[in-house]
């Protein structure tokens, strides 16, 4: 059977099978050898989620009667609703950062308590774009203030840091790693918030590299079928037999 | 839990999660509702995948015993290997026009035996361009003559199309449909045989329109939790209870 990597999170992961998108540059990636599951909810903060993860993974839980589900790595991806400020107009999506990194504990522990096995990659959020923000408000923001600003999210990211420290788990740091990048803000963000192609591209490579680390490279899966390249020309059924 | 389509096909559904592919554009579109799942297998024909067909469905068939996992749909798209001409260098992947037919047909019959109310939606070859493919042989061909005609895929598009009639299944019938646009050859096949991004938008809109008319509609799916726009702002966690 076909394993499975789970992709949770929020818009950013909901949106990841956009043309260019992370998602499914990674099921391409993994085309023959590994299913890459979209569970990704737009707008929802680590609060709403940790309410919601028996419904979300209801499914991998009754699979796991015969074993069989366990996937072998799962992405989590939230911070950047929890980091809205708590002031703003998307004060209803705002969590603060203890409670954030306290429901991430929670989540990782709920994650490794079902599936011992399992990758469990955190992402921090991206940086945010403040100007841009204000051009692509998502509700009337008569305020001229953003609803999100990069220094909140560069907590809420050193928080999602330290608590991949703390439950020994690996994590890309989306939020230092885009600014590493000069132009970050036009090459990597197309409303101040989400991702361009190029912006999907960085952390499809991030995660690449992590799931590497954690001996899920391609070269250590197995196909259920053979590839052409293994297939005797000259007698192409014994392949199937 | 959230239902599942399979894309079951060669190459040109193995490439469907890459940039614009047609398979990534389906989860996109379904993000919140439906699982895409890739089965795609560069290279294959009716032949070799029927004789493989319990080890890739293996565990879509276990989990059928909680009557849990019958899939939405299906897409079957073989045929661009089968009409590989069979005195040319991919002979081996050559399969008669009768025999294809025949493959096909069991092909339905055994998922429609497995699952009685899953929509199987039947997928033609795409039209060959085949000065391309003189520039694309994927093996030496010192012959000078395509390995594939477009002739060929047309009588093998034309028996998928009598298949899906006969067996009462919806069809795309993509080998008609893109030689409707005068500048086919260009605009939807990148070596004469797999697709451009704009061949994948055929694919994408073909498919949609046909799950579309099966009944199986953004409006007619449900979510497994809210949507963000039916989230109360002023208190969240309702919809979580």
């Amino acid at each position: 059977m076909r394993p499975k990597i789970y992709l949770f999170g929020d818009s950013i992961t909901e949106q990841s099978f956009g043309d260019g998108g992370w998602g499914a540059s990674l099921a391409n990636h993994f085309s023959r050898t590994v299913d890459v599951v979209l569970r990704g909810y737009s707008g929802y903060n680590t609060r709403w989620v940790l309410k919601a993860l028996d419904r979300v993974f209801l499914v991998a839980e009754s699979d796991d009667s015969d074993g069989a589900a366990e996937p072998l790595a799962i992405t989590v991806f939230f911070g950047a609703n929890d980091a809205c400020l708590p002031d703003r107009y998307a004060a209803f999506q705002h969590v603060p950062l203890d409670e954030y990194k306290r429901n991430l504990h929670s989540i990782v522990s709920s994650f490794k308590k079902r599936w011992p096995k399992t990758l469990i990659l955190l992402i921090t959020p991206p940086p945010i774009d403040e100007d841009e923000r204000l051009r692509h408000p998502y509700a009337e923001n008569p305020s001229g203030l953003p609803e999100r600003t990069n220094e909140a999210a560069g907590a809420y990211a050193k928080a999602c840091v330290e608590t991949a420290g703390e439950c020994g788990i690996p994590v890309v740091d989306l939020w230092t790693r885009m600014q590493q990048f000069p132009d970050w803000r036009k090459a990597y963000l197309s409303d101040g918030l989400h991702l361009t192609e190029d912006g999907n591209k960085v952390v499809f490579e991030e995660v690449v590299k992590k799931l590497n680390d954690g001996g899920l490279s391609l070269e250590k899966l197995t196909v259920d079928l053979p590839r052409l390249a293994d297939i005797d020309h000259s007698d192409p059924l014994k392949s199937f037999q």
